[in-house]
């Protein structure tokens, strides 16, 4: 059968402050820059997650579109949309919440969901011109 | 040479219906959901289609972008630009007109009117949020 | 009190197929051209619905969002979204469902359920290059 | 001489909590649903503002697009940018920072260094489907 | 009958060069800056056309988006579409091609072209975040 | 490590002109056709640059995207922005500016300033619907 990817986009809007507290005030701010205002500021995030695998004969789907959706409700949209990335999501209490970690959190949650024949790719916009795409390697 | 893949984006609008007509009208309602929906809907699709190939070192093009434009008006816009797929197109007549096999038949009427060796991925994007990625494989 | 425009846009997918019965067939076709193809075809409208008044100085808001979004579910999205126009919306079983006349009809739709000082105006996307707006005037 | 508008847009991050203090907790909440969250969450702001006036017989232009430019750097980007609203920009402290204030307070900051002559217009986008308008009136 | 827009997008690449032959090299660089660049550039610009009138109750159009085309085709995309518009459009031999004047152009041309009882509106987009609108007054 | 793609997108705006001097004029206007234009027309191109490698454990990012920022601004913006790209830019000069060489260029300007162990793939659009990748391959 034929392999196809099928990708889905969700959008939500969260507040982050990039910040790793083992370097110093002036070593945060000369890395992170305006990113690192410790009153955070905030984005309107788009991942775009695409699964991967043979089309079913029968109904000509990859995936059930529905049920793509509704993992993307149960994992991205219930965990960041309207968060504060920073204080409100357990892993970023610890992890940098830069765009890379944010997609690779993406990719753990949403893995877990999936069937495991199916190979999952997470691109996820920043903004309009800043993107990071993690593929679980 | 280097390789390098173009792409060219055409637009166009159909109407479709999701059903397999071997399964229950419950099981389709529950697979398809309101795409199920007897008397059709529509979109406004986007297909991208990408060559991939060597380029020309004289002309400095993979492959002329004027002719990939008339490949592509004689192919998908002119079989599926204002028509109901399901009615008016011969493969989805037996086949479910998904986004993955719209895509999968956008690739094996362009396919057959390239060279040999140059690449063929096609995306098809079904709304801004849903698209899939078929490469012939 | 400032006076502020609040815009929502909403998105549906749906068929139809551009035909005035009191017109010859040929004069139909020459008129509506592939828009009048007797299949139909489809497409992701795009309706932007815009309220226009004073600004609440305690709430500091024109209108609350979340109840414009359920006007908007309860409306144009229960009544278009995954429809084939001609056939399942009353309204244009006797009129042409051209993009002026479904924003017509959204307008009224939709300020039926709009407290009287607010000013409505909606704009429609039948594709990304052709749009309407009708302002009830 | 022609009358025509001029517009640019610009765009910043920020985080911002909608919030009435003089309002319960359960009342707020009421009204702003997830918007109220206490650790808030941010967005990806875009504001196209507009000039409109004569255009220059010997430029050809309405007002220097560069100019404007530097405007909105020393106003919106500077006050906005990678900024908590509510905790770093003054007016935001007693005022609730919906995207209709946001606007508000950008037609102030804006047209205090405009030329008299030219009507001001700010359009913000909270999200791509979310936006208000504020002519100044 | 009600007053609806009809807009209609058309996209063309052009190049050209903001210089006014009246005034010294300096001021020439200070005014324009970079667009003055002696080798000139060039933009994908857009051009959102705006036509305003009554539905016709029959056909339950404002105008025939079909004849729009036509007419955008024959004026703004044979005049401007892949030429260099300093040196290749009679009207800007003598006048700055701005943006202004450039929509003041396309107003000039399509409104020659449309019925009286139409208003006419030309939006001009020169990059995604700069753009015009002229109405004919 | 995981290893993540980030992607940074930059706007120019050029002039260019396809031509290749070894062929005939008949030769160029039927390969190039309007886009062999002598005058020579522009576009507003975007370049999204991607590096891929490990994410730092430590700051969460495969590579600093201001430091990404900073060697677009002194290599694509710097060469290309507000240029015609036939006449300024010395490459150009005896290779065709297609947006396939264009591409190639901006690998290898790009290329030149990254760390080794990053991969590096440039997608470089000339409109919206047309667009190339070069992968250095």
């Amino acid at each position: 059968m034929p392999n196809v990817s099928l990708t889905r986009a969700v959008h939500f809007s969260a507040s982050h402050r990039l910040h790793v507290p083992q370097l110093s005030t002036a070593k945060n701010r000369k890395i992170f820059g305006k990113c690192n205002n410790p009153a955070g500021h905030g984005h309107n995030y788009i991942a775009e997650v695409s699964v991967t695998g043979e089309v079913d004969p029968m109904t000509g789907m990859v995936f059930n579109l529905d049920t793509l959706k509704k993992i993307l409700d149960a994992t991205v949209m219930k965990q960041f949309d309207h968060r504060n990335l920073n204080l409100e999501v357990q892993v970023f209490k610890k992890v940098n919440p830069t765009a890379e970690n944010i997609a690779i959190e993406i990719h753990r949650m949403v893995s877990a969901k999936l069937p495991r024949q199916l190979k999952l790719e997470v691109k996820l916009y920043e903004t309009a011109n800043n993107s990071v795409v993690y593929r679980g390697e």
